[in-house]
């Protein structure tokens, strides 16, 4: 019974995440999901990609949380078009919370809306929000045990960024066990290794982020 | 509708939860419900936590994750009786799940039960396990603004453990605002500023668990 209940949210979920995807598609906008643990860098990757980009890419972006509106300002204050979902207990996105923004945009001048999930590595997993790509972040002080506990997100995931690098000769965490058990799970994962505090790694991001505007256009 | 498919949920599990604790109660058995974001440290600490009071109190464990037996298997390696259960995708442990791993201990041989939830600053927090206490560990590389983005976690625990203080040199982020906001959302919180990996600040901690044993029984 329980089973059949979930299963029936899922299914409406799915439903509505094609038809944004199809608004998506029809504006030649690129979406991606962003998600990780709480605490990850997803805010901070966020700023940085929108302080390189945004002189060439027209970018949006859906902050998700359960409450507060700190990363939705942190992110106005650029200058960037900013909605904030707050789920108010729920630990996930869904379909639907994305569709209620869509009056706040104007998607017919934005070439990328990045969305920003609750910090969570379970559940986002789950929900489709007619995104073209999941994005998920690991930080290297979460351990190098994660894709083995956790494989859900590291298969539905089409990049992995390994976040803080800076850290690591702090910390015990094996770059190499990360790579190897992610492409265990999802062998055609694209991953970079970077720190959104020094910056390293992440120009590799931007590429792969620029390539993929280009192509929905 | 959705709303009361979550209540009855919630209702169902909290009965079990109750009969869970009476059981706990008539065993003298203190039991903590550890709970964090995924890589902050359950692990870690429950290690120490066992090396320090193993030799006065009998200790027993039970290790949630979604897949993998990996923590169990670093417990057991201390000669506890610990079992591991898989939730095969769920976000959380519930009642029912505990009352699945009666038959593997024997109760009146034990003084304390740690049940290490899955790795989730959300939905843990909504299910009652027939816990005496909700612990929560929050690691100084999260950032300072999660009580404030996940504020139902913080508002059950008993206890805060702030961990990986041996990192606060690299990272931005303040023990004042993390302790001032925790406690604005929960003033009856304990909270205690640990490294697992130096050591420091753990001896507060562990002298907390022993007077409680010490009353449960």
């Amino acid at each position: 019974m329980k089973i059949s209940v979930v299963r029936d949210i899922l299914e409406a979920n799915e439903r509505i995440a094609r038809q944004n995807r199809d608004l998506f598609t029809k504006n030649g906008l690129l979406v991606i999901n962003l998600m990780s643990s709480p605490g990850a860098g997803k805010t901070s990757l966020l700023e940085k990609t929108i302080d390189n980009l945004k002189d060439n890419i027209n970018i949006g972006v859906i902050e998700g949380d359960i409450q507060s509106t700190h990363d939705a300002e942190r992110i106005a204050s650029k200058g960037i078009p900013a909605v904030q979902i707050n789920t108010g207990g729920a630990c996930h996105l869904d379909g639907n919370m994305i569709r209620d923004t869509f009056k706040e945009f104007d998607f017919k001048l934005m070439d990328l809306l990045v969305v920003e999930n609750v910090g969570n590595l379970v559940c986002p997993a789950e929900f489709k929000l007619g995104e073209d790509y999941k994005i998920m972040i690991l930080s290297v002080t979460e351990g190098d045990d994660k894709p083995s506990k956790y494989p859900l997100m590291f298969h539905e995931s089409s990049v992995l960024l390994i976040n803080k690098i800076d850290l690591l000769p702090y910390v015990d965490c094996s770059l190499e066990k990360i790579k190897a058990d992610s492409l265990k799970i999802n062998p055609d994962m694209t991953i970079f290794q970077i720190s959104c505090k020094t910056g390293e790694g992440l120009e590799g991001w931007y590429n792969w982020l620029r390539e993929r505007v280009k192509i929905s256009q």
